[in-house]
C-alpha cells in the first residue's frame, strides 16, 4: 500500500486500449450506489451523450429530485417505475409486473443502441427476487451494441453480473447517520 | 445478513430525529467517490439548494464535464483549482500554494453559511500531504452554520475527518477496467 502522506511524483501509465462500451456495477451496503450513477449521468451529458435511466424499484420520494433534474435540466430519457405497466397482468403481483415492464423497456433501450449510457437503477433487487431473469439481463447486456455503456446499481449484485462487468465497486458502509437515529434528509438522501 | 432473494415485506422504522447539516465522507480506493458527490449535487439542486464545489486537485481533463454541467446547467458555484492563487507565494511550491488558496476559499464558504451543500472534492490528498492543516479543516467543519452539509472526497480520509463525519462510505474496488488495460473513457471516467 502506498503511503498516503507521500506526494506522488509520477503516474503509472502502462499501454492502454480503447474499450467499447463498459459495464459498471455499483453494489454493496453503503451509500452512493445510485448517487454515483447519477454523477456518471452528469458526466455523460457533459460529453453530449444520450442517456437513459430505467428505475426498477418504486421510489416514493427517493430519486424524485434526480428525476426532475435529469429530465428537465439534463435531457435524460427517464423511465419511471410503473410506466408501461399493463394492468392486464393479473397473474402477477403488481410489483413484479411493474419490474418486468421496466426490464422489457430496458432491454429494448440497450438493444436499440441509441443511448451511450443506460442506467439500470436498482435492478439487482428484482433480479435477486426472481422477478426478472438474471440470465436474460446478462445476455441482453452481453449482446449490446458496441458503444452502449451500462451502469447497474443495487445491493448483492448477482455473480453473473459481476463477472460480466468491467468495473465493480462495492460501496461499503463505514458509518451512517441513519444508524444514530438521524432521519433521511431531504436534499441529502432524496 | 439478510437473504437477498427474500422480498422485503416491511421497512424498519425506528424513531428518527432531524439532523442539522451532515458531514459525509466518500473514501476508499474504488470508483465513485467524487462521482457520488456530484450525484448529491444534482439532488441538492433539485431541492433548490445553493451548492458550492471546491476542487483541491489539479484536474487536467478530470471533472471538466462535471464542472461544465454544474456551472452552466445547474447553477453551482464551482471553485476550480488554481482560482484565487497568488503568484506572490514564492516560498511554497505552486501546487501547495494552490491547494491552500482552495482551502482558504472553502473555509470562508463553509463559514458564510450561504450554501446548504459544500463539496470539498479530493481534499484528503492535500491534507495527507501536509499542505493543508487537517485540524483546521476539522475545526472549520465542526464550527459550521447549522444548515451547511459538507461532502468530503478522496482516498485515505484522515481519522479525524472520519470521526467527525455522520456518514462514511468506503468505495472499495472489486475490479476495474483499467486493471485489464482499458483506457480511461471520455464520458465514463472524465
Amino acid at each position: 500500500m502506498t503511503d498516503p502522506s507521500e506526494v506522488p511524483t509520477h503516474h503509472e501509465n502502462p499501454e492502454r486500449r480503447r474499450a467499447n462500451g463498459l459495464v459498471i456495477v455499483n453494489t454493496g451496503d453503503g451509500k452512493g450506489k445510485s448517487t454515483a450513477a447519477f454523477g456518471m449521468v452528469m458526466r455523460a451529458v457533459a460529453r453530449g451523450w444520450r442517456v437513459a435511466v430505467v428505475q426498477f424499484i418504486k421510489s416514493g420520494k427517493w430519486h424524485v429530485g434526480e428525476e426532475k433534474v435529469c429530465k428537465e435540466q439534463l435531457g435524460v430519457d427517464w423511465w419511471a417505475i410503473g410506466e408501461g405497466f399493463s394492468w392486464d397482468s393479473e397473474d402477477l403481483s403488481q410489483d413484479e409486473a411493474v419490474a418486468r415492464a421496466a426490464w422489457d423497456h430496458a432491454r429494448s433501450v440497450i438493444g436499440a443502441g441509441e443511448h451511450q449510457l443506460v442506467v439500470l437503477d436498482e435492478v439487482t433487487y428484482p433480479v435477486n427476487w426472481g422477478w426478472i431473469d438474471g440470465a436474460d439481463v446478462v445476455e441482453a447486456i452481453r449482446a449490446r451494441p458496441a458503444k452502449v455503456n451500462v451502469v447497474i446499481t443495487g445491493r448483492d449484485a448477482p455473480e453473473a453480473l459481476v463477472d460480466l462487468a468491467d468495473t465493480v465497486t462495492e460501496m461499503r458502509k463505514v458509518k451512517h447517520a441513519y444508524d444514530t437515529g438521524v432521519m433521511a434528509q431531504k436534499g441529502i438522501d432524496y
